[in-house]
């Protein structure tokens, strides 16, 4: 059966998305299905973008089915729910983060861990269970059932809150899952981009000692002042690095271009864990008896589950973590994901969907 | 200063000893301190075989200085005991692993890690506090710090208990922290040795589902009637690799040699835990994106610290846990040596010091 993105579903839809491997993107009609029985359809009101979006729109992961509508770091406003919808009405603001479903059954569905059902549906560009292509955020309007849905706290930005249902559960979460989240915990951060600056604000909040590597010197200034860290390690300087040798609980390490472990595993205390959320090309290279002497940890984290998601967005309310965003138009996009190959934001693009996307 | 083995201290001992790296062993004569204030003295009864002394005594690490008597599965009787010491009294069982000393102040010896204090001093090999080299149980006599002596359970047998100082608690020790050791949590033990089989028994003893993966089929029998493990792997055989993907809660991998730890990962549950027991020659390798999806963690772990090792043997003790052993005399050790090159032994060889070792 072949159907276009633009007749498969009733509801007419309309978004950015990208056709090719160049990753290009560009005005698309496509369709949403009706308001099912849990369903909530909201209107996109904030849409972030993450370095996943460009993997994603280049094919970069060798999975990705054309046209592809981007977009998982969603805040919109409830226009329609259906008749069983329990957590929402019409006016809430709502947030979708990486998730859409799963089959709510299994035993990491059971745990509140959705993210790793073996049938987890992806917020974009991954078959919905009817078969068709999921389309993301970078659209006018979304239709999810009601428990991929988060609450939106009441005082968090809609703004520079959109980047926390990515960057901020993919970091709130391993420093959670990994004792991480306790005062005078000794905390790295490895880079300083849209998932290390959130990182770094978690952790902070939960009164831990910050220290920021970077191989970029120019970060100081950012980590300490902007950014409030408490120390600050160029990564290449081999002398500061021995200085940190030992001291750190855990690392979370952000970078996704190859990059030394080895200094890492040793700047960490007995017990110290590293967190990779980044997927460097090469893969990870350890000396086992350098995690065997002080019982080390060599960890991986994605995104966590959707109660867990909530949680981090009511804490980051609570304490007024939000992400530094720069908001843009999105007919700036296709620019936006240039400055993002060169690291040139601060540290995370928000589109202004609502103001900027017009249908055709 | 150059003093001898034999003169440095004013109690005179002598047990089995490697002079170089050939690490063939041979009787010694040296000497023990006088019994400090805190010092427990004991006749040493048995002592156990492990792995580390032969790469020990054949200066593997290449830290060795010779001579070096080895040993660190201790068993023996109390013969004296210093004004201070509170715990022990003459004629008490007790038993000495891998540790004899630490700065007792560190983060880690407050909190009862004594195994990662930078000042710790191993059994034997190590510089103890005065300068002198320490020497293990392959020995006479031992005269240990109360701190570092563990009281020895009335009904665990002093033989075939003896590995459990050093096998038992490496092992057990994981499965502990990484939260393997509850009733219907899925284990994988890799390699079925001197480790390996006392990590099925912890594993069993725990109510933990064991699976046994060994690149050896004729293990399978040993491991699923020998052992009671639940289930065995062909960790060569595909297909059976494949029936186990994401069911493991964590594996304890005991293998020293280089091997694949992708088809481990793999079957690992979400969450999942690879724990690494051995330090291959070569480093670990490991895709990244392996460990993110499904938020999985490669650690390592070594022995346990001196409450730990008294909380295993007490476990031990009320679940009936011992050592498969071949109890030999002690001048079969270098045969035994060569037998355990082979992993001809199921699954530790222990010396029966005091029946068969005798001042010369």
């Amino acid at each position: 059966m072949t159907t276009s993105p633009e007749s498969e579903h009733p509801i007419k839809a309309y978004g950015y998305a990208a056709r090719d491997t160049s990753g290009s993107l560009s005005p698309l009609t496509f369709s949403r299905r009706d308001t099912g029985e849990k369903d909530v359809r909201f209107k996109v009101l904030f849409c972030g973008i993450c370095h996943t979006d460009l993997h994603f729109v280049k094919d970069e992961f060798g999975i990705t089915k054309y046209p592809i509508t981007p977009g998982h770091e969603i805040v919109g406003v409830v226009t329609e729910v259906g008749c069983k919808v329990e957590k929402f009405k019409v006016g809430d603001k709502v947030g979708v983060g990486c998730l859409v479903g799963s089959c709510r059954s299994c035993q990491s569905c059971a745990t509140d861990h959705e993210q790793h059902c073996p049938k987890t549906v992806g917020t974009y560009g991954t078959p919905d269970f009817d078969g068709t292509q999921t389309h993301g955020g970078f659209s006018d309007h979304m239709v999810t059932d009601e428990h991929f849905v988060l609450r939106w706290p009441e005082n968090l930005p809609l703004d520079s809150g959109a980047p926390l249902l990515c960057a901020g559960i993919t970091t709130y979460s391993p420093l959670r899952y990994f004792g991480l989240d306790k005062p005078g915990t000794k905390v790295g951060v490895v880079g300083l981009g849209g998932l290390g600056h959130a990182a770094v604000k978690f952790a902070k909040a939960f009164g831990a000692e910050v220290t920021v590597f970077s191989t970029s010197p120019a970060k100081e200034q950012e980590a300490l002042e902007g950014l409030k860290a408490d120390h600050f390690i160029n990564s290449k300087d081999e002398h500061q690095m021995q200085a940190a040798y030992g001291t750190l609980n855990g690392i979370i390490d952000t970078v996704s271009a190859n990059h030394p472990t080895a200094p890492l595993l040793s700047a960490l205390a007995p017990f110290g864990k590293l967190v990779l959320l980044g997927a460097p090309p090469k893969p990870l290279e350890v000396a086992t008896i350098s995690l065997i002497i002080g019982n080390k940890t060599v960890a991986g984290s994605g995104a966590g589950g959707i109660k867990e998601t909530q949680e981090m967005l009511d804490f980051a309310a609570e304490h007024g973590i939000t992400a530094d965003v720069e908001v843009i138009p999105i007919d700036y996009v296709n620019t936006a994901m240039e400055r993002l190959i060169k690291s040139d934001v601060k540290y995370r693009f928000v589109i202004d969907v609502a103001n900027s996307l017009k249908a055709e």
